[in-house]
């Protein structure tokens, strides 16, 4: 009998909705193609620094489609950061994780690594994958900021989410005559709050791609209330960045932050509002509630298509890529081409278009 | 002073989530475009025949975005059905309504007629541009099978609230040791019930494109049994056609539907499966919930950048396309491409292996 | 070291939301207060007849608030059947189910046995009490018919699928101009159409304590339709029953319907409606669709708390009693008392009232 | 002709699911008892100052059954405020609001006010009637704290947004081995945070009437994580207090927290857990969220039935009462003896003993 296919699989990055779905997609069709056994690695590439590990049964693959979360638990480990960022290899530290990463997929007797995670992990996945191992990479993020794929499974369930949330702040935006803020997340990439911001017709949206210009947002806000209208929506991506803000150096713009100690960009973007116009302010964090729960329809198709395409990856023997989604197919890329990129909103997006002409102001106009 | 734009809007065929966000769309973008004006045509293509038509104005195109149903109202007219099922000009008959719809458009001074609709809408719009007017089309299906276009709007929404469905009858199939049937719409195409059955871990997925043999489903119930699992959920469109009425011709189907009597596909195959089996089955019609409601966030963004499309195909007289998405992409296709067609789910489909892969069975093996 | 307490649980009847929430409040109240433990009996009273039963543990405890259906499975046996509808005692025809339950009871070791079910539970739990078993019950039915509650838990969880499910009618009734009838789940008692019917709206609202007469329905809906409104929506208990079909006695009425043969009672006033005024209608019946699912915030509450409650009337050895909520607290009611009634809406129900004030006809109108 | 009945209504406060809902109630059951006007008041108190009313005509009553927020604007305006908190009359600061109020109530021709909100409003409705107007209050507040009533309408929805919120935490708290704080509103009552908190499954439940130890909670949660369990859920409500804090006078605990500077009381609790354990914490606010949006099943019901109940007293002249729902039936109160009360959870309640039995901290332990 030959030997049975061993895949390893890793949940890597902050928690979003499909893991589990894209989890049972791998375990499921890996089992189906062919003689497979499918290792679950605990916390991420922690787990396989330390070698905990264990093999999935059909009883834990069952009743995961629907499950928020990850069953193999998530950190934020990032293998290569001691060596890259202190200059030092591992050695030197006394910890050099990448060679425990290699030796405990040994170990474990992995054919392959399947990794589920973001923008950092596909970085990883890539230089673990030049070093010898053998991986494929899922795209999982909720900002949808991966290149070389149209939609990371995650994306739509936070849309979603962000959506829902907005509509509700209507209602209280309208009794009360106020400018209701309400904060999402993306750090680099402006994705989620340009989805969501057009779906829940926002009046106001701010993407750290279009730096933003407080006087802008005002002038508009102003026009409404002149319009009679009583209330704006604003949807700030944490990112958000002002074009004060854009001309400074890193270092500049750190100090400036600091001194005006807002908690976040929300929070920031309501006093420039409400400094330059009078209006009352309310600001709305969402933070986690974008990563929880039950995933969306749309997302659970797309993780277990996307679990299924690493499966085919695996018993095909090609190594090095990332399942990806393009054109309305199932395809792959090579992590070599993902790696240290971010896929971010260019300013002639069309949908950046279609919300200019729904009358949003995203605060870059002169 | 230049002539506004005159642009009329009308919704026609079943209803579906996202109409009124299309609506917004087209007249706000117009709007924002150029000078224009959009006239609003009541209840389809019946309210241009009888010339019922207004203008839309700011007012009434606020609060759309999220609102089901059509404001327009809309109706299953069809204007040529006389010509073409008859065998008659309607003057024959005493009406000819493509006439009628030609003075109206002239009466109402319209430069272009944009349709929201479905196939039958499309082959419509084809027609009348053939014929002189100059018409711009939306696509929009619960059922997804417009020729042309990746997604119509509309679509999404009914996969979210199909699925939810799905996920409240596994509770139930589990508690009582049941199969639970659930129909969904579509009657020549299976998109929804592929999407929502992969959502929703279907056991089972019956679509029209694979005609189905009991035999084999009953042979996966079985065998689900004999595996210990208590429960199974079968998904259903409601044009599931068996590999006994396949070989059929019109006729013979018709006449062999008529005396088995079931009220729809959910009830014959669950009939079926209890025969062949001998589990309990229980029968759930989702109906005209699939078109109702809030559309989803996605279907709200789609439908948003499909009527401001609209609006830029009519200030470039661009008329004889249809609004498209392909590859990620707004674009646009030929009326005359899109006109008679239906866009089936191939028997090759990637989620169909998907699918299958996660243990599916579309009773079409052998 | 003295015995622990130990305590059987079953359920019994059609799932319904918040079945494993309250059996999570009976394990963990129970292990809580004092040595205990609980024995989860398979598939209701069929389950304690055959002797299939196991501990439950923390392990299974865990992750039961949110889950839908019931962990135990369930079943329709009624012990007392053939005693009752034969004639017989089951000795006779081989097979006594209430000595088999009795048996049982003892093997498990158990002090007293709690049932989570609806009328026809609690009539069979006061006849085992009565017969010498100790039984605590639950009340569980999303119909709210329970005597000497007022609020059976799976209700509330019931009334917002459905008002949701009205809610999604409304817009394809307001796009097409139609009599839109749904079916909503309720034999004997209107609670779930009254409450349901009110939150949304309804413009009929048919439960089976109020006979109805078509051509008062059809004298309402004709009103609405000159005062312009385009669509009603009609909410239907299935037990709905007309005022001819009242004065008949109950096979004279059985005819009648077989004679009309519609599915069920939603189609049957949808025909009524069509025939008296020539307007378009469309049937809904939401079937299972009501009884599954995660429960309610409300439901949780509930149910969480009722389980605790039977766990203290366990310890506090108080048996033959169902606990119940009674003006807002909890409490509990004799068994004996519960027995073979059923809690129907008054016909000078405050609610009643409170929708005819809001325009809603009951079709009971002289 | 008799002169019709003329009702003016306004909402106070903050906006709360189901307002329209019982804007609706009032307006349809006085025009459905009797011969009635409706006189809807704008932005609360501040519009009845300032005399901005107008009629509510049927037109505007439909629609509002499911729409969230006011239709008629709201304001936290207290018309006694300078009267009280200054000691000087108003006419004394050249602005005497309640004169005013009087004054337009007569202008307007109101023969009695109904006012929408929660215990300010109802204190000041008191004391309106006081002075000589004709008022009626329903009792409107997510925090569910107005004596005399078991409900007040927005109470549950605000439930089930803040349970779906924790449920979502759920998923992030397990994949990430965390506790996930989520702070709720409710600044002198904890019935939001107790049931949200019930429903959700919280491990602690931290509320104003139970002053709470930060080494009890750490104790707990400590406990969990040696019992293996990787992750806490913490509900907290806005308005928790600390047993050092409780000990404190107003201006010491005032002092105290200023000199801390969390921005919540969810901060504030989520650094003391790190502190005392080392764990890591994260924060969420659930702040607007919680107010906005449709209301739900059952606060679409209380609301409606509150409204009639309004017009009820109204044309019996029964006049300086609040609607009331008590034991199960919409019963009235004296305005006098709700005023300048606030129902807080009493220590003993039941749903704390509930929570306590299934493992809930509440902090408050010795």
């Amino acid at each position: 009998m030959a030997k049975k296919l061993c895949i390893g699989v890793l949940t890597s990055g902050g928690d979003c909705p499909g893991l589990n779905a894209a989890i049972r997609g791998v375990v499921k069709a890996a089992w189906s193609m062919g003689e497979a056994r499918v290792i679950g690695i605990a916390d991420g590439f922690r787990g396989l620094i330390e070698g905990r590990a264990r093999e999935i049964d059909p009883e834990e693959a069952s009743g995961l489609l629907t499950r928020g979360g990850t069953i193999l638990g998530a950190s934020r480990e990032k293998p290569f950061a001691l060596r890259d960022d202190e200059g030092l290899s591992d050695s030197q530290v006394g910890l050099d994780k990448p060679e425990m990463i290699k030796a405990n997929y040994r170990s474990l007797g992995l054919d392959c690594l399947v990794t589920l995670g973001g923008n950092g992990t596909n970085t990883t996945a890539a230089r673990l994958q030049r070093e010898g191992l053998d991986v494929i990479g899922l795209p999982k993020t909720i900002d949808n900021d991966i290149w070389g794929t149209d939609l990371s499974f995650g994306f739509h369930s936070a849309v979603d989410i962000a959506t829902e949330a907005i509509d509700r702040l209507h209602s209280t935006a309208l009794s009360h005559n106020r400018v209701m803020v309400i904060e999402l997340m993306g750090h680099k990439a402006g994705w989620l709050t340009l989805y969501a911001g057009i779906a829940g017709g926002g009046d106001v949206i701010i993407i750290p791609e279009l730096p933003y210009d407080p006087v802008a947002i005002a002038r508009h806000l102003e026009r409404r209330a002149s319009e009679g209208k009583r209330f704006s929506i604003v949807a700030v991506a944490e990112g958000a960045i002002s074009k004060a803000e854009h001309k400074m150096d890193k270092k500049e713009r750190k100090a400036a932050r600091a001194e005006m100690a807002y908690p976040s960009a929300g929070y920031r973007v309501a006093a420039e509002i409400a400094d330059a116009t009078g209006m009352e302010t309310r600001v709305t964090v969402l933070g986690y509630l974008q990563r929880g729960g039950v995933p969306s329809a749309l997302d659970r198709v797309l993780s277990t298509s996307f679990g299924m395409a690493a499966a085919e990856l695996a018993f095909s023997r090609s190594f090095g890529r990332m399942v990806a989604w393009r054109g309305n197919e199932i395809d792959s890329v090579s992590l070599e081409k993902v790696a240290g990129k971010t896929k971010r909103v260019p300013a002639d997006h069309k949908f950046i278009e279609v919300a200019r002409h729904m009358g949003t102001c995203f605060g870059d106009e002169d």
